[in-house]
């Protein structure tokens, strides 16, 4: 550590520096974040000091992540959904099996999750101490269901279905995994963290939320499509009493329990979150994931003619191609099939993808 | 969800009237939180969009993530730890004890834990089906090494030991069981989230680190005494094949493996805690940290004079009273014995504390 400290002017000079070290979001087709919404940067600035993990403390916070799965709640077909704001994504997937591991209390519990699905879910079952049993996809990128009930047996604790996949954009058979859900009586999770803020603004997306009655808890992430700061993910469950299962007694603090996993939480990127969803309403979060779609569509029909095929046709905004090579400049990440993957984010414009398609064809 | 969303004025006066309704920071004595440097707001903003869950991305703020686990590796004894900044102190607590049970591989493991360790331990246990077995304070509020000694057994998998503890800002005798862990070659985590960055700043503080050859892994919350925006929180490790046990593959992105528990992780609040580290130089912090204990000093003699002697004189800035009663628009917490407890926080100056003494002394 210095002695002394640095002054100001020192202290930022370098900092701007180190910020040009960082890829600018422009060229970059691989991430599900973006750039944040300018309204979700200045709602976070308000609520920077807020934490989460002491709502007695952050009365108005907490009035904001209440609001915030309000929203998510009624986007997902049930405006009562209990939940609350996660670190992401990893930590909505942790929670959703442990929440499952306990309600179903298995000695040996194990839990049956789409081959397409995060590595999270790994990450998640080595945590919880719990078996992994991967189900196939189909030819057309989705789990294959009759697989899936296959795998199914006394110790088996729940079932995972994802709604718009990081590799493929694709949706499971949601729908049918309701059914099974319903029928063996198992915990359904839907992974719906990119496709929470994309499918119900697109009309004709296929049923994933809780209108199916097998649906147990979602998991939806303000920080991708919703534009918020990072981090602000979503974890909602159809039965209040699931999160009995992960409450802990919490001295010292002005509630008298919890049941999220951290403990200090930030509630700048919930105001983030809240804040772009107020401030583009329905309307313009429709017109949002349109021009996603729109571009995705567009760089479709570009890779097509430069004889690159994609490899399913996606339900979000995801597109993975057969192209081994990747133009020079450019971040697009692979899938484990080896297709070349890209998102077409909210701060991919159709220029970026016009000169993208200019380079893939020069290549 | 709103059809048409609010204009920006209209959002930002409801939020600003949302703000309202959050506690200032200035009466609060029970947060181990504070309100954030100006340096760390600044550097925040730099860099709102930085995704360390991305590193290949986001190389600058990676970089910065390096520097400030090189200086809390420093300030812990060991420039050369290994480690990254996580969630807050839960997040590193969780994995420090997820390390110790993949290291020892135990069927049934169980972990020693002190009686006053952080509920977040509970949390951790519960979590990742460890049996906890809690050993119990001396009258110091301290643990029992002896008590300690006695719950391991063959499945035990690792002690904790606290430096700075949440309810008494005591540190438990780490010197001691740094050579059972040595003898019973266990692993030793020492959670000194709050005292990381209050012991080192202060001549004669008990050792508690890396110095000490038993101590595996250590927590140091930069959003608790290092004054950074929230979330960071820091886990470091003496042992970098530590973290092979927590990696998992990461297809789809910059990089090919990562060691920790979320995924998207946000860079602002690491380049807010390096900004104060390197603002304030160890100069700096010696004085924030002088004043803090000045302070909790100053309120110690203060309650003793009104009749309320303080429980156990503590190490670092948390001090807890015989005191049944609350003054009005004062925020304290209680301790599971019911004493009153206080943190001295930066936020909290000698005029506050003259007026809290005065609410007292009128109760």
């Amino acid at each position: 550590m210095l002695e002394d400290g640095l002054r100001e002017d020192e202290l930022f000079r370098h900092l701007s520096s180190i910020k040009e070290k960082d890829r600018s979001y422009r060229k970059v087709l691989s991430s599900m974040c973006s750039i944040p919404h300018p309204v979700a940067v200045r709602a976070h600035n308000i609520f920077i000091e807020s934490n989460l993990g002491d709502p007695g403390l952050f009365m108005g916070t907490a009035s904001l992540e209440a609001e915030l799965i309000e929203r998510l709640g009624s986007l997902m077909s049930l405006p009562e959904a209990c939940g609350y704001a996660t670190s992401g994504g990893t930590e909505s997937n942790i929670q959703a099996l442990r929440i499952a591991r306990e309600n179903a209390g298995k000695k040996s519990p194990n839990v049956i999750i789409p081959e397409s699905a995060h590595f999270s879910f790994e990450k998640a079952c080595d945590i919880l101490s719990i078996e992994m049993r991967q189900a196939p996809s189909t030819e057309k990128y989705i789990v294959d269901t009759e697989r899936m009930e296959d795998l199914i047996d006394g110790n088996t604790i729940g079932m995972v279905g994802v709604a718009g996949t990081t590799e493929y954009g694709t949706v499971d058979p949601i729908e049918h995994l309701s059914d099974i859900a319903l029928d063996r009586d198992l915990f359904l999770h839907v992974d719906a963290a990119f496709g929470g803020l994309v499918l119900p603004f697109i009309k004709g997306s296929p049923p994933f939320d809780f209108r199916l009655d097998g649906v147990s808890s979602i998991s939806v992430d303000p920080h991708k499509m919703g534009m918020s700061t990072i981090p602000c993910g979503c974890i909602m469950v159809r039965n209040p009493d699931f999160f009995r299962s992960t409450e802990v007694d919490t001295p010292y603090l002005t509630v008298k329990k919890e049941c999220t996993l951290c403990g200090t939480r930030p509630g700048g990127p919930v105001a983030g979150a809240l804040a772009v969803l107020d401030h583009l309403g329905r309307k313009g979060m429709i017109e949002v994931v349109e021009r996603c779609m729109e571009n995705t569509r567009f760089l479709i029909r570009g890779m097509e003619e430069l004889g690159h095929p994609v490899a399913v046709q996606p339900s979000v905004n995801v597109a993975s191609f057969s192209c081994d090579e990747t133009p020079d400049g450019w971040i697009v990440s692979r899938t484990r099939h080896g297709h070349m993957r890209t998102v077409c984010m909210p701060h991919i414009t159709r220029e970026t993808l016009e000169e993208f398609l200019k380079d893939v064809g020069e290549m």
